[in-house]
């Protein structure tokens, strides 16, 4: 009798964090991951574009927007990452944006260690830094800003984020992610401080072809955005603060819009 | 007689964020750029194994730390890459870390844009985020910091950055950069605020060989900064904040320290 020969393998997960969505932003250590991958687990906000690394065979595992799709809760990708680097060996998570930056990466990191499963960390280029600046929009500038608040718009239990008027009142560029719905809420908080004529942008779909752009003020930008046709598709992002008036197309389009507004 | 040939060279720059120091964290988009480079403009904070990516024969000028170094103002640096520019073609000016966050790229962008020479945004990971990151120091987690505030420890005249103390107040998980210098002043006003026993980091030398890790609490982190020898050669970074704690040394090191500290 011919015992079925047991391959060994050695579970281990890295997880990568792919940018903000053009698939060249990622690091060239994360694409030495994904060539290594023996599986690869994908979310949303990930180009596809980026699993022709992944050597032939391996499985590519799709598990939606972890914080919005119901089919794929957390508690299933992690279980999935580590079940899959049981059987497999090395599972490649690949992240949208930043694992960190409201990217549940320490869940997942925790998750793998009560499994004893080595992790190896690889940081991807935050949208919230990278999406404002490639649209000329530094998010610190010498004499306009000093300090930079990057907020969700939720807390941990899914309220309105109740930091965000410490934040409207502070002097930071203040960059809001997963806030989009509550844009109006914001800008309300930002009238009642006086600060209705703080530029502000709102940025869909940053730094890819489809990507869309507001400028505007605190009092205009709501109705900009809505002209420009953001919807809450993709990923959004909201700017507060005086360095958005340094974009190149400020100038025209708020003096465009002080005139709709205020004439 | 023969006039002598005159080559037309299409000036343009590529702003580029190298990240925090490991050169495999630059990004896919940042080497095909290197790989196109007529000159490099590089600083104090990039690691030279990116040169080699970089055409034989296309002059790597060097400009020192700007923001430090008395040879090379940012004033010197600007009029070198478009010159450069002018006479070479494609200048890549490569920069520790993100372009924006502190990194005086807007400064670059703007005084190309006054010569018309036309500018390419390639953003990095920025060490804000990514240096916590990789010692698993999540800026950002579930149920125990839904911000980040990132600042400088100075303002733009130079003098100690007056949000820090807003900073300290806020829930947000403060990072600082460029601010070794005024690790006492900060604690000190964390501890003013009852803050003393808010976990804390200093890191050295993020993400490369010669990383340093200091972790405490605000009362003993200088102490614990100064024993792992942590110095103001190359870049140091502060983390306060709750997530700090699930470093996986913390529980250890800080069970430590408090005894050394209260007994």
């Amino acid at each position: 009798m011919i015992e079925k020969e047991r391959v060994y393998v050695e579970p281990r997960i890295t997880l990568l964090g792919a940018g903000p969505g053009d698939p060249d932003l990622i690091s060239v250590k994360g694409v030495k991951a994904l060539k290594t991958a023996d599986v690869v687990i994908y979310d949303a906000l990930v180009d596809e574009a980026l699993l022709e690394y992944v050597p032939k065979g391996a499985p590519r595992v799709y598990v939606g927007n972890p914080s919005g799709d119901e089919n794929f809760s957390q508690a299933t990708v992690n279980q999935l990452m580590v079940d899959y680097a049981m059987n497999f060996g090395h599972v490649v998570r690949l992240k949208g944006g930043d694992l960190f930056v409201f990217g549940r990466g320490y869940e997942e990191l925790d998750f793998a260690a009560s499994y004893s499963v080595k992790t190896t960390i690889i940081p991807g280029i935050s949208s919230a830094i990278s999406v404002p600046g490639l649209q000329s929009i530094p998010v610190t500038h010498k004499g306009e800003s000093d300090s930079l608040w990057i907020l969700s718009g939720t807390d941990s239990r899914g309220h309105f984020n109740p930091e965000l008027l410490d934040a409207a009142r502070s002097k930071a560029t203040v960059v809001v992610l997963l806030a989009y719905e509550y844009l109006h809420e914001i800008t309300t908080l930002y009238k009642g401080l006086g600060k209705g004529r703080l530029p502000a942008a709102v940025i869909q779909n940053g730094s890819m072809k489809n990507e869309k752009v507001a400028l505007g003020l605190v009092n205009t930008i709501e109705e900009v955005a809505e002209e420009v046709g953001i919807d809450s598709t993709g990923p959004v992002l909201l700017v507060f603060g005086q360095t958005v008036a340094l974009h190149p197309e400020f100038g025209y389009i708020s003096r465009f819009l002080n005139r709709k507004v205020y004439d």
